[in-house]
């Protein structure tokens, strides 16, 4: 019988979000029910409700950063029983056959997966996201939150957490490595903690000095105001690697002047517009620019267990259900430090 | 005692190239000179002649893609005798105590490299490069071109051979690798045949069929045309790396897009504005947009030796001195199956 739940949901690009209920599927045989203690507000889940990606099938109900409790299991369900403490992403199935899902890296996967949200499941039915107080997800999309990782810090890992470890790791960042975070919000302050506990050596590259003090309690050892022109001398030539976490269009070229020689500038966000590379910076030192998107279920839950080992967890400010939509205006405007996690027993 | 040489030479910008002599340092301990057979045209001579980068000074000698013979050699020299065939690439000096001079990177050399021509040497003087019957160079910055590999085509390998082989090895092309080459003029069908020997699967991208035949028997596996909008839906996801040797700006998310998960996409031209790179195909597939410049001379020395290995030269077509006004023209016409060779007798 399908579960009744109730959730937030948008239903026009132009309204604010509002309180519904949604039915989630029948536990199939490798189903879990996941009782939702907190969800994550992502940035994406803002483009999605006001349609700024103009692919949205309203009503929708947001948010990919889950966490919480198994109170049911399928049949055949191995991984999980009732009681585990879990968490779910971006997405939450895949087509499992293609080169990409076969090695763990379902969010290439060659058919598109299903999103979290806003996505159709394979019973033709729409998705829907954690901004509710329960989901029902195939086993093989779920992750272990480890003891020891509190359900509602660790919730934002599921997105910003593995969007950026996946490129720290993909592209080697360790001891000996310098690495640069561009833009210190709920993206960039994750990567700071992460970077950080994998040995590298940190640079914070934000608009301004105003949060330098947070930054390097986080685990940065430089911070630098790109609003500074003398940034751009002193660091030429500086990193191994630098994360891009800020959607805005940026010069590229200045900022692809500070990697050395083999280094790489990774674009984790969509900026609107095309992004002008000059092509000299990137011939002259074999630099290169490149991008990434979230991590696979296997590397979600490899990121998982590094968290809770290394005592990583999102800086959140915890907000009941009537707050969302005043924290949509708030993540716009840069204010918040550094995420907004939603307390979903208030819906 | 310096050596007067004939050479090849542009005074300005908007004058043909005349004859005039030169003269060439005395011989250092360190240093051979060369009698130089042949030497090839490339683009970056053509640009620097007409002051296209805005870096000319005048008056210039072009030419760094040299072949020739030791017909003399300083005290200390150790590598080279009178009578060893050998060639002169991009650069004649560099700093030799950066990182990358030390790893034998020299062409990304912090102080920068010394050009073979429109450079300054260790002595203040201006550098002149291959259109001349002469010239000397450090020891250290020659390489040997092997037995069995002709001077007139081992000319263009010193510019053209290292710039697609660089790029090559640096990506892994080899066996089950799917690369492509966009462009098929003096860069790309070397390219082609090295891509080849290193066992990849080859395609050329080119603007039309006009040169199939050729690309083919130079051995490209595949032949697209770029102007058929039918090719970037055929290749879609295939490849593993593209070789860009050509400078226009091209709507590079549709090359992008042809790239597999994980693949690159590398400039080896300088294209005159900035290129325009769309966030999408970068971040949804983690696909790379990398440049690469020239090689080191150790692997400058590789390359050569694989070359002649693989039977490996350029496609050439050898001309005399008075017509070298005449070959610029025909070059930047694309008019030349692929490379012109002075033939520096002619001098």
């Amino acid at each position: 019988m399908p579960t009744t739940v109730s959730a937030y949901m948008a239903t026009a690009a132009d309204r604010p979000l509002e309180p519904a209920t949604i039915e989630r599927r029948d536990l199939g045989p490798h189903d879990v029910l996941i009782d939702i203690a907190y969800a994550g507000i992502c940035h994406s889940d803002i483009h999605t409700v006001r349609n700024e990606w103009g692919r949205t099938n309203f009503p929708v109900v947001p948010g990919h950063e889950i966490a919480g409790t198994v109170s049911a299991v399928g049949e055949q369900v191995t991984r999980y029983e009732v009681g585990d403490r879990v968490g779910v992403g971006c997405f939450v199935d895949s087509c499992r056959e293609c080169e990409y899902c076969l090695a763990g890296e379902e969010q290439y996967c060659v058919q598109g997966n299903t999103g979290t949200y806003n996505s159709v499941g394979r019973d033709g039915k729409p998705t829907h996201g954690g901004y509710s107080t329960a989901i029902v997800v195939d086993e093989n999309y779920v992750c272990r939150i480890p003891e020891g990782l509190p359900l509602d810090v660790a919730a934002p890992l599921l997105c910003a957490g593995i969007t950026l470890y996946s490129p720290l790791r993909n592209w080697n960042a360790g001891p000996g490595k310098k690495v640069a975070i561009i833009g210190l919000g709920g993206l960039g302050h994750v990567g700071v903690k992460i970077a950080h506990a994998l040995g590298a050596e940190v640079t914070v590259l934000s608009q301004s000095l105003k949060k330098m003090e947070d930054g390097l309690r986080l685990g940065a050892d430089h911070y630098y105001a790109t609003s500074d022109p003398q940034t751009f001398r002193d660091l030429r030539e500086h990193f191994d690697l630098i994360l891009n976490t800020v959607s805005a269009n940026l010069d590229m070229g200045k900022y692809l002047n500070l990697l050395k020689v083999d280094g790489t500038l990774v674009e984790l966000g969509l900026p609107e517009h095309p992004i002008e590379v000059p092509g000299g910076p990137l011939v002259f030192k074999r630099r290169s620019f490149a991008g990434s998107l979230i991590g696979g279920i296997r590397q979600t839950q490899e990121m998982l267990d590094f968290c809770a080992e290394h005592g990583i967890g999102a800086e959140i400010e915890v907000i009941s259900a009537d707050q969302i939509n005043e924290a949509y205006e708030r993540v716009v405007a840069s204010d918040v430090r550094y995420r907004f996690v939603i307390d979903t027993s208030t819906l």
